[in-house]
């Protein structure tokens, strides 16, 4: 028998041990997350049959069932996607030069941005949803695209310099590799549309063959989710602007505002995702990191939405650096930029040009400065969690308000419902 | 600029990724419990002043300002500590045989179990929470006086089959450690008596110093933890046995009770314990590892409370072993000990032998077998949290119920208020 059987250590739960593993406590959540509503979903489901009402969805979408504006919308973006493409072919065997193709793409690109806004706007029969939809296809087509511009750029200068087709490079190591002119193809653009990234490469990386069981699963989550989001509507406000009432709202409107931001980035950034890059054998599923842990706020903006980040960082940070620009200036360029994206995705559709959007991601300067200087570890992440909670309901009340006073105040029907 | 930003890999929430850092969402669960509180701890102290009622929190452990009977019974336990060492005294010298120590031991140990259980069925003027914190410290210093009886036997094996002090063991290489007969004094047995182990040793590992920003932190987090619990409290039920209502307001109990769980776990072998062993400069610090990633209910029994968990593997599971028993036998024999120890804390104090925790623990067992034999991953460790959300309100369910039938049901300002 040992008499020793104790040994110096720290407890796991103590910041000074160095154990992480908590992914128990994600799974906990998720119970959590299902008991809590599993009661008002059998309730609902025996006292009202069942639960979501098609047409109310529907009509989130559209207004007219005979016309249908957002899916015009989105069928007139192949007119872009095959500019962008023939550009590239003429720039390829030479019929134009650079500087006629950057200026095809100028305009290319400032009609995507440019031709959805003005539709939403002039068009009565689009409804905020089907607005936000469609000016989030375009804008993400616009980011695509400028990618495809760049990359195809960086092709044509890297075989000009070269001019030895024999060299071992690594983008010619494999033979079912696609070198530059190759890749040119209808299939190989629309394969880069679809693809869960705004990134494009000649060769991405490819899965070895769809698995089922997983693409069951994620079709799975995404069903359960959108029951889950159901099931959490916050009630809004609606009153007039009484600021000490405001903020007992705020605090009521909070969870769940935020517990349907974590259902939506779960399902959009996990389950969709992975749902199409496993159709498309996409290889490379990293949509997200670790935001999570993120004890700055800085760390929480470069890992939660990792296509994005990418794309600022590949194709306007670092292009930004290469020219000379400060490391400051080219920071602040890339969070004015984003910024803009918020605003136009939120401010369009809704008819309502107020910045809050835009305030809320400019508000994130001076709180990210301030977490990193006066907050570490643990309390950095709390503080971050918080920023997520309280902040995010901030800006959403703002337009929430602002949107019922406008439209709706008259409309008693709605006033009383909600 | 690169072409290639891609790389095959899988998400991080995927079950396929090795990642396992999820420290912060064990942290979005404080900030998500703090802030859902502080809205109802704000209002409630905006409303009626203090928050507790010092005479209502006073009137659980006592009925009688005059009469403490729990705190004495407490105080009389210091005779059993020191039969303890004067009967080890004795065996040291040689005075006594062993035979005769261990008939003294038995004697001590079974009064220790006996004596304060009589009591407080006997006295009326204890109450039940009085009753249980009493027991629980007998059960305590029973557990504690074991293995002390145990280690000590072990040393004067080892001393006479050695008999050669000169040789270079384990427990003699350092200078400042102690001995065998060495620690048989009243500073040793109480050093043992206090510090957060069931264990004995005869050289415990010590930390270096006090540190007063931990010690600090662990009390602040016990004050907190304890404004936390009142603010949780669940709402019983009173009404008649009635099945169909039983299983709406079990799921209405089982979030608070296991919230309560939770918080009780944290505040007890997190901060208590180790605000003790700061203070006692006690080194190991290991009261609980991993259990919320349990995948199987053997693992979560085995984690949760190491100290219990320790002393079973050293004075009870092996020293069975080592008697011939067979494993499955001696897992029983752990796990019959512990449903007994679990009845004897609930049921002597609300004086009532309703077996429903002796049920409760045996429950396990067909549970165990079920979760290792059909679930795997965090579908396992699913079902242990379900397991823990919804299993232990029933036990809860069953003694409150009986509880209050019996006690309550005639005064109506109870069954009102509640």
């Amino acid at each position: 028998p040992s008499h020793y059987c104790h040994k110096l250590q720290e407890s796991m739960l103590s910041s000074a041990s160095s154990f992480r593993n908590y992914r128990g406590v994600l799974n906990w959540c998720v119970v959590m997350l299902v008991l809590s509503n599993a009661r008002l979903f059998l309730e609902n489901l025996l006292r009202y049959g069942i639960l979501v009402d098609p047409i109310q969805v529907v009509s989130l979408f559209l207004k007219d069932p005979y016309s249908w504006p957002a899916a015009c919308l989105v069928i007139v973006s192949n007119v872009f996607i095959f500019v962008a493409l023939y550009t590239e072919r003429k720039l390829a065997m030479g019929s134009i030069s650079e500087k006629v193709g950057l200026l095809i793409y100028i305009f290319n690109l400032t009609v995507i941005l440019c031709f959805p806004m003005v539709v939403v706007l002039k068009l009565p029969s689009i409804t905020p949803v089907g607005g936000a939809f469609t000016l989030g296809v375009y804008t993400i087509l616009f980011l695509k695209l400028y990618s495809y511009k760049d990359v195809n750029r960086w092709c044509r200068v890297r075989t000009q310099v070269k001019a030895r087709p024999s060299s071992p490079s690594a983008s010619s190591c494999m033979q079912s590799h696609v070198s530059y002119p190759g890749n040119l193809s209808l299939r190989d653009m629309y394969y880069f549309v679809f693809a869960p990234t705004l990134c494009y490469e000649l060769n991405f990386p490819r899965s070895e063959s769809i698995r089922m069981g997983f693409l069951l699963r994620r079709l799975f989550e995404m069903v359960g989710n959108c029951t889950l989001l159901y099931s959490v509507k916050p009630v809004f406000i609606l009153q007039e602007m009484d600021y000490s009432r405001m903020t007992e709202r705020l605090l009521r409107l909070a969870v769940p505002n935020h517990l349907i931001w974590l259902i939506f980035f779960y399902c959009f950034f996990h389950s969709s995702m992975n749902f199409v890059a496993e159709l498309l054998r996409f290889g490379d599923r990293e949509f997200y990191r670790d935001w999570w842990n993120s004890e700055t706020i800085t760390y929480f903006w470069q890992n939660w939405n990792i296509p994005v980040h990418k794309w600022c960082l590949r194709h306007f940070y670092k292009p930004l650096l290469r020219r000379g620009a400060g490391k400051l200036l080219s920071q602040s360029a890339v969070f004015f930029a984003s910024a803009f994206f918020h605003e136009y995705l939120v401010s369009v559709p809704l008819r309502m040009f107020r910045l809050w959007a835009f305030m809320g991601m400019m508000a994130q300067l001076p709180l990210a400065w301030f977490v990193a200087k006066f907050l570490r570890g643990n309390y950095g992440n709390a503080a971050v969690w918080l920023s997520l909670i309280i902040g995010q309901p901030i800006a959403v009340l703002m337009y929430v308000h602002d949107y019922y006073v406008t439209h709706c105040q008259d409309d008693p029907t709605i006033t009383e419902a909600l």
